[in-house]
């Protein structure tokens, strides 16, 4: 089990790997082995990024039955894809920023998988050798404003809304892990990814037999029940058994 | 007015500039000035890639009011909006590939706008002067999924869904120019970007609202009337005045 960062550095960004206390130096996150370089600095200094670089967020929609029921909406017999732009990415710490425009954002905890290879018409069954790991997301959305476009493009997609980490771990078993969400000390959502209507594999194949899937590409699996309004002065944490807490503060835009 | 391409070459994708019936090379399409640099290749002789290399694509829905009337859709009041994958990137003369599990993959013309440096909460008044230029795109997309599934992930998101080219051209007044789709030698489509409901300012101003828009990002201003369908052996061109002919094959996946 390795955790994977990116952190920011005077060099600008690097990618790096979490060695007890400390952050080394890693520079190819993709390669077969992932052996730990030189120290860059202790972890309790790093400004943690967004863990990888997507070329695509691709999202799923209403992947836990409790979630759809609490919007009055059916399960759907296949995986419901929207996508996320790259640009509302945050990673560990960075705060929030509610628009003006939207009076009701909220969060909805997810297990994200990254892509460690060029994922093509990939089966189920080998569907798993394609990712690199999994961290932690929070699929911000503007619920007013998805209720009346039709389309989530804008209600998905405005700057900060897709906190991601705090790192990556690799090796996890992505099946029954506990997930929660907190705003400030009150828990919101809590659920397991045993309880998802299409698992990590399925969702894997599906995806990648309309799309090819690239190293680092994000998959957002999904948030079940429990979803709530953020308010400036919040903090929200989201948490995956096995990978640890993303917290990030909620802040009016400035 | 400049004509930018991006061409594979032995060694790689490289951007270039056509003059006349060559390409030069041209290593900073996003610099100030723009000038042809080394001869790379006669221009019948180039490969065409896409045109810019986007972190992502924006796109535009129901912005001609008789494109949505074709489909019992209202006009938006304000801008729908959705992403389109960069996988889905194809360039001029490369085959759209139709996939096994639809049964109605529909044309889509539509004035592609490239954004030339970073534009973020931009006013309509200014947003003219953060594009880069202007190409050709076809919105393939599987109309039956599109109904069918809620959100247009699915729908607009395959492998070669989104011919862009067949170059980007500088210094275009994108207010009143005439669109046109044939399949095979049939006119399919054609309609003026005077018809737009929202106007590229108006969109560039309102989507980087939203989300950061990075240069070589691409916004898909919506198609007209007149969408129809793709079969194999097919070939579908669009054009866009002052810019050109994107032209691309159709066959049924391999």
């Amino acid at each position: 089990m390795t955790r994977l960062v990116r952190i920011q550095t005077p060099k600008g960004p690097r990618p790096g790997m979490v060695v007890g206390e400390t952050i080394h130096a890693c520079a190819d996150p993709f390669a077969e082995t992932l052996h730990p370089e030189e120290v860059l600095m202790p972890l309790r200094e790093a400004s943690l990024l967004p863990p990888t670089v997507p070329s695509k967020i691709v999202c799923v929609g209403r992947n836990y039955a409790a979630h759809a029921a609490e919007h009055g909406a059916d399960v759907p017999v296949e995986p419901m894809l929207f996508l996320k732009p790259p640009s509302a990415l945050i990673g560990a710490g960075a705060a929030i920023e509610l628009p003006p425009s939207s009076s009701q954002v909220e969060h909805e905890v997810e297990l994200a998988v990254v892509i460690g290879r060029r994922a093509r018409r990939v089966r189920s069954e080998e569907a798993l050798e394609y990712v690199l790991g999994y961290t932690c997301a929070n699929d911000v959305s503007a619920r007013d404003f998805q209720r009346k476009d039709g389309q989530w493009g804008r209600a998905k997609g405005f700057d900060t809304f897709c906190p991601l980490g705090p790192w990556i771990v690799t090796d996890l078993n992505p099946s029954d892990l506990m997930l929660r969400a907190w705003v400030n000390e009150e828990l919101r959502q809590k659920s397991r990814t045993s309880l998802m209507v299409f698992d990590v594999p399925t969702l894997v194949a599906f995806i990648s037999e309309i799309m090819t899937l690239e190293p680092g590409d994000v998959i957002l699996t999904g948030t079940p029940e429990g979803v709530g309004p953020l308010r400036p002065g919040d903090t929200v944490r989201v948490e995956v058994e096995g990978i640890g807490v993303l917290s990030n503060p909620v802040r009016a835009r400035p």
